[in-house]
């Protein structure tokens, strides 16, 4: 139990309870919404006539001294004031006598808590948006450079058809920016203040919740106070809103971990961002995207953690909230030291044109375009088109060579409708570029999507 | 495999793979979302050109004819179709030649399923919001009758300080506001057209996507291919949207089983609502909020399902994401139900106003006024206040009686700087009351509170 | 509410609680268990005098002729019956008159629900540990073939060192080995008797639970009744189990999908096991591992659901529990039918043993024998040995070879403590035979884990 | 990088990666266990002559000088380190040189970490059956002072029937055995050294397993060396143990919370284990059971994080899996606080035998008792019974009183064949004390119960 918050219970706390009760040892992060915070609230008190100028100029001096103290290591964090709130608010007693005591008027822990939190997870919001943005130029300065450059664009992880690399890039560009736009919009239904809250039913002291609440950088203060103090949505939000980031994620590392093998060899991870074995000389190992694929597990883990905890609380405050920080802490710095470690991967990387060119060449990646051709030139229904397809490549797979290699001649020799331009359809560039409706992998079409976010880009 | 895509495989496939790899038992749900997306690609492929008019017409008699088959069901559901856009075609192709087969030009079951599924999700979504609304209208009703209906508000499920039942109603709104907040961003986001996008890489074919999408009811086509065949976010939106709300009814689930219990009776819950048991003749059970609160482990388990299925996916389609829809119909249709059940569950139980009040006798609810008093009206510091009332009320647990009972002289006993005016501050009512701050418990305060939630309701 | 069970409640339950309320929809599955313990239980209290001979006679043949109603799709499930235990109560009323009503006496739903689905687990644990059982000796089968075949050992997907296939299989028979053991650990642990515990405090009929315990196959009947009728924890074991389980095949199934792609090759499944495109002719896709691998999603969330579901539940029961079934049943059939088709995808797969050959070329697969040489035969310390290997591969890398393929004058220009002898170590299939320690991977000791795997499977 | 394994590599790593990959700052948690292995596998190989003596004592010097630094913090722990195993090796070649490079022979960092992370495992599984048995003793004292203690057995948080609170402790007894056993199945199944593995594929060294697992406290060596290198079963063995011992803990911890409410004072928890509120001073909240009740939401994260990072993961080791860690470090480490606090607030709190008592004659606690009546002395059916009862608890409820306080006059107006006996069974004591059945709660069954659990602590 607190020092300062005693009230009723004649017996001082256990130090087990000290232990397992205090927050301290990870809410210390929120010390600097906790001043922020109480900088609003004495500055509102002050305008309300509560606080008198004298009182307000001490405990703004008293809250400015503590958040040097903590910069510089020198504040003594004790476990027995059970959190951020109260060490501060104990501290600034030390410091100023009865005007530290006089700052908790008209609000509580409650409110105290939810204040601090949500003024956390915004601020996270905001960072993991600017790191999105960031990603996504290093994305599009990528995608400039190989709208041309041709790989097997896969299903299954099954050669499907040609594409061009920028158009894969893109596919994660369309992911990232979903990504920034749930970050954006939970910033922006959550923007609102609990400060004034109280325990839960707000006060009879004449506090200006609007003061402090566009002093904090919200948008307005919220409606009711029981669901304040209770409401842990922008945090659930934000747990979700990381869980699918990390699942995009987890999907390119995939790839690069793929692309990284003997077997693919499409991209080499720069020396600076692999790793070695303590046994075997040889290896180059892509850590980096192996560990960013594990991190999709610690954060759907944390978003499960609440959600759990969160049900079936009765109103308003229970104590089982206070284990909402540890997972929001621990999913938003694994997403940011994410970004930022695969912002350079991504960037120090190097493509293997070449590789990906010739892996078209196995597959049968043109056997769509012949179907196509067959629907187009020959008059033929698509799903027949498909048959004769599907028995000229059987057939392909039989002798060893590609449908991309066989022979005019005996290409003519299944359907007599097929004429000579059906090799323009097979060649496998053409093949790509083909691709022109909206959306598509032709260059043209790539190209139109690397203007789109170009766009975009430059608007957020 | 299907009995139309055979492709290069030469033998049948096996029964026990027909069995494990179909989806056709859970995604013939998709029938007419199916057939939606059929009619719109059909309309764009005549108006380009690649059917005509007589091939239109049949294709749209076909598919207005399986409709009425499925819907009277005379529809055979065949295994071995693989899924619904299978079953459909095959049974066109059965009923108008190969018109039916020249249907499936310039499209694939990649983009069909991103289609039928996507179109699904955004029905759901404006389903939910219709119901949150309905739940909000049968909240704000009974918050209008009972703004003054006195009733203890708790923390730790303590008596904290009194509350009225309108504003302990209206956290409940506050929640589901953002609920539907959340469910409209999500459709908003996500109100995109996948068709024509095709296997992965688009189509050579000259589709016109703009037409599909606003066939659709959509507001654009996507703009990459490669991601729109592999992007289930939006599914992934609606299971955790679903998951908030259901944690928030299994909270108020909860406080409906406790205020139902012998020891609260603030509520009864209706015959028509409430069971029996099978050995005990006496019980009447609120088995409703507790299978609403038992609901949320299932929509929980959805949401982490898909997410697990997800992560570290290579693009684009993978045989995985067909995991993807029978938990999205289970948290779809359980939150239907929930909600249609709780608005009647709410509408038809009776509040025992006299058990919410005579419970504000207990727990020296007025504890915090007193502290209040001593702070405004004899200006001592929070804290020491705090401390002093901290003494009275061990002072009363000993005596055995509630606070707001303390007689005046006993009072004043402990501080000289009491007055008679704290009798005032220690009635209950008054207590309620005092608390005006805005978003407070106070009557007046709370009715600005209905007031606001009414203007919201009129306006969406 | 059932028919039978009115109880108190005065008016019939709305329509939509019967069917918000109903399990039968589900809980039908159970049909067999629960006849099986209503036989038990009218066996002992017609032992026990509580039922005459007559009465049982005629509850036997009445089950009897519900079984067989049930089985030939006769029976009418009426939903406003809640669940099976009512509905064959109904319906044996119907057949037997008033001795129907007392096969109810001494025991209640909750103690029916806590047999019948407790049987259903039994069960399936049973039918598990077989499939399982199978399923390792398929991999003994194709280990006993293949412990010569060679493929490159890998971690972080790349290669290691060279293994031989067998070894590699056997990994996965010491996963299976330990999935059969956690099935079996549970069986034991959970075959116990809650059959006479009445709906949570016994009964004071004088029932005979030894009797029933025995009639039903269990051990021994539960020790305490109010544990016995909320305990589920035998339910979150097997859901636990095959969310292991399904992890390893989750494993497996990415190894089956890399190796059947283009650029590994590796092995090639089977026509009857692969599936086509239904745009791209030339796809053969492995839907069936890919689909394996996203089971685990359905099988996780499965799990989390019931532990969500129990968290913070009051003894005895809560209606809450009745979520507890759908989610078990949905993870024993599936892991049931991914055991099926598991077994005979790796029966019909081929093996591409000259691929597999080939890769290990690639990759400097003996690096870890030069060091382990320099180690042995030069007295070098293994650190300084990795240092020089290291430079001998970053070397090899440049000049575009694999350090097997290294000349030996070239090799003795390193060091001149190399000797001719150096050659065998850096020879492929030495280097996998070198591997002799306990566990290792040389065929010696890969056959000597077959004897050991062998003598297991004869043994359970 | 860490500076000893550079390998192939030519750039050193960024300190950004190093930052991301280093392990370091949770790993060095497992300073004991990998000194430990360190130990044992020097040991193995003077044993095997690959040290020689003078060798092998400057590494057990070496290493227990570290182990001193490390206690005494004095070690100077580098993020380059990587991890444990490196930081270790790296100050054990600063103290005795080339010595120290020899420990690595013939192992390799995958097994040394599957070696240190079992062995903590393995400890946490004795150290929570340890306390396990202490609170099972806790319950044991609490359970023999409260065999007649009567309150009122609920199922759906309504009043079911009289039962004796040593009864209702024993359920938990049941559970926590549960848990003993589960931990103890893992303990025992995982039992096995993974030492000697090496990187996948063992070692062309001549070492002895049999030694090192025999030195580690191990039953055997594992079977299979690439199973072995990539197995985390055991953790997640004990993940899942410790959700479902953390959800029973969530149950018992719900009833704490209701007891301790004004509306229950069914317990009163102690003053020390009780906290209070920054703003009420008459609060006195049962934060204990809360967090304790919020722990579960942290164990099942922690459980579903490590089943989604090893969902998917190709042999042998993989980056991801250095995720497996924290999680378990967390969960071991809340599971021994909760057991810690939970036993002293079990043992401090008081129980209101009055009050428990007095709800007894809330809530018509004998119907089933008079139903039972109605079926031994009336010969009535049971469902007939059950109706007559509901009809009479109806009555009860429109006049208000409760069926125990029903005049026997009025009783003997519903059914002629109601005799004088009846009270005898509308007693609540004798209506808890005829619920002789096996494991029922009559206070002889359950002083049997207590017997049993006597037993089985005294044996274990």
């Amino acid at each position: 139990m607190s020092k300062l918050a005693s009230g009723r219970n004649q017996k001082r706390n256990s130090k087990l309870l000290d232990l397992f009760n205090s927050s301290l040892p990870f809410d210390k992060k929120l010390y600097k919404e906790d001043i922020k915070g109480s900088l609003a609230h004495a500055n509102m008190l002050n305008a309300q006539g509560i606080l008198d100028d004298k009182e307000f100029k001490k405990i703004i001096d008293g809250l400015q001294t503590i958040e040097k103290e903590i910069e510089e290591n020198n504040f003594d964090f004790d476990i027995s004031d059970e959190d951020i709130h109260m060490a501060i608010e104990r501290r600034l007693t030390d410091l100023i006598g009865d005007s530290g005591k006089k700052l908790h008027t008209a609000r509580s822990r409650n409110d105290q808590v939810a204040v601090d939190f949500r003024l956390y997870v915004q601020k996270s919001n905001r960072v993991l948006m600017e790191l999105i943005k960031q990603m996504e130029e290093i994305f599009l300065d990528l995608a400039t450079k190989h709208s041309s450059t041709m790989l097997p664009g896969m299903t299954h992880l099954q050669h499907a058809q040609p594409i061009n690399f920028a158009y894969h890039i893109l596919a994660y560009m369309s992911m990232f920016k979903r990504d920034y736009e749930r970050f954006e919009s939970s910033y922006k239904r959550n923007n609102i203040s609990p400060l004034g809250c109280a325990a839960l039913a707000g006060t009879p002291h004449p506090i200006d919740r609007d003061k402090t609440s566009k002093l904090l950088g919200f948008d307005a203060p919220t409606i009711n106070c029981l669901d304040s103090v209770s409401d842990r949505d922008f945090a659930l939000e934000i747990l979700f809103n990381i869980s699918v980031l990390m699942m995009h994620i987890s999907r390119l590392s995939e790839e690069l971990i793929l692309w990284s093998s003997s077997e693919f060899s499409f991209v080499s991870l720069s020396d600076e961002y692999s790793t070695s074995s303590s046994i075997m000389p040889q290896k180059k190992n892509p850590d980096v995207p192996e560990l960013l694929r594990g991190k999709s597990g610690r954060v759907y883990g944390n978003l499960i953690s609440l959600l759990t905890v969160l049900k079936g609380l009765p109103l308003a405050y229970n104590k089982d909230m206070q284990e909402d920080k540890e997972g929001v802490f621990d999913s938003v710095e694994s997403a940011i030291i994410s970004l930022e470690i695969l912002k350079e991967t991504i960037k120090t990387m190097s493509i293997n044109e070449e590789r990906m060119r010739s892996a078209c060449e196995v597959g049968h990646l043109s056997a769509t375009d012949l179907a196509d051709y067959l629907v187009k030139k020959c008059g033929i229904a698509f799903r027949d088109a498909y048959k004769i397809t599907g028995g000229i490549v059987a057939d392909c797979e039989e002798k060893g060579i590609d449908l991309s290699q066989i022979p005019l001649d005996t290409l003519k020799g299944y359907d007599s409708r097929i004429g000579d331009d059906v090799l323009e359809y097979l060649d496998l560039k053409n093949s790509m570029n083909a691709r022109v409706s909206q959306g598509g992998t032709s260059t043209m079409q790539t190209e139109k999507q690397i203007e789109y976010f170009k766009g975009w880009l430059d608007e957020i």
